[in-house]
């Protein structure tokens, strides 16, 4: 398959792209590293990366940033870092990307452990995932031409165990390979609509 | 309880407000209806109400706009329209608010149907749904002093029935003072962090 993979550069996306890559052509795309450069917070950069890769059977969404904190010292700006970063620059590769989809062809995004499973100063993370995951499953039931889309909700990553695993009090780590299965069952499956969760 | 009551105008917050008065003093705050005037979705205008009003026993909150359509014309801007005005608006009544709760207070806030039982034309409204639902179970692990958060998940009410409800087929529509018994659960009662959807 031809896929289009947003973010690959990143801890998640890392060993996505390695095992995506191993069975298909794998487009990296990054704000500046990888082969293509689109800037996925700004619908107008992913809809000029579309025009020049054309179709794909498959778009792969590793991206979004958002903001840890505690909720005393919480601002709406900083809710807002994750709504615009992580939420919509994953919507705008949705709504830009779908009319270059191949009939039956797939969007994979990312949400994360967060969204159910709360840990202090985490409120920010949690208002993104949860806004993703509900997306896709709306998203789901309205693509066109047996589009499919699925999400992928990770727990903490080995790669950042040592740095963040102090504001993960007991959460087991998932190693970024076990994390990628879950993006080739949804690029490679033929389900729609679900949260793969990898604890 | 003296209860602060933001959207107290609204399809979902009039049978909400005519329930809790019956026991508590309700300050009904509206962009222009209500005793009380603020708009939501500016932090400062939410901090100066706290300002003039002072301590309450409970916080809740029927406010949100967001933006039906069909996936294939949706825009980053009308998702954001949804997380700029339901989602970050209830958040400013969380963060301006939880200063002025007594002891023990409650924030309830409203999500609906669209965040898990999924319609065409719904994925904006899904989305936000989703991200308050999420934001409120990490905020109840968090918040300080015995302070309580819930959230109430309304379906179709049967007061935009007629005007909604072919966009909902097969939902039972559900009564506002039914829905309004949910905002008694959270406010009355001693539960936190949870989602009650009401169907």
């Amino acid at each position: 398959m031809r896929i289009v993979h947003f973010g690959a550069s990143g801890t998640v996306g890392q060993p996505v792209a390695a095992e995506l890559s191993k069975r298909h052509e794998v487009l990296r795309v990054g704000r500046t590293s990888g082969e293509h450069h689109a800037d996925v917070t700004d619908a107008a950069s992913v809809a000029r990366l579309f025009e020049t890769i054309g179709n794909v059977e498959a778009i792969v969404c590793t991206t979004g940033r958002t903001h840890f904190g505690p909720l005393a010292s919480m601002t709406a700006e900083m809710l807002n870092l994750g709504l615009t970063d992580k939420v919509l620059g994953q919507a705008n590769a949705v709504l830009a990307g779908m009319r270059y989809l191949s009939d039956g062809g797939s969007i994979t995004l990312t949400s994360g452990v967060l969204s159910e499973d709360f840990i202090v100063r985490g409120s920010a993370a949690a208002m993104a995932n949860g806004a993703l995951e509900a997306f896709v499953g709306s998203v789901a039931i309205e693509l066109p031409r047996g589009l499919r889309i699925n999400i992928v909700n990770p727990g903490l990553l080995e790669e950042d165990a040592e740095a963040l695993g102090h504001l993960f009090p007991g959460f087991q780590p998932v190693s970024g390979p076990r994390v990628a299965l879950a993006y080739c069952k949804s690029v490679e499956g033929a389900q729609t609509g679900k949260v793969y969760r990898v604890r």
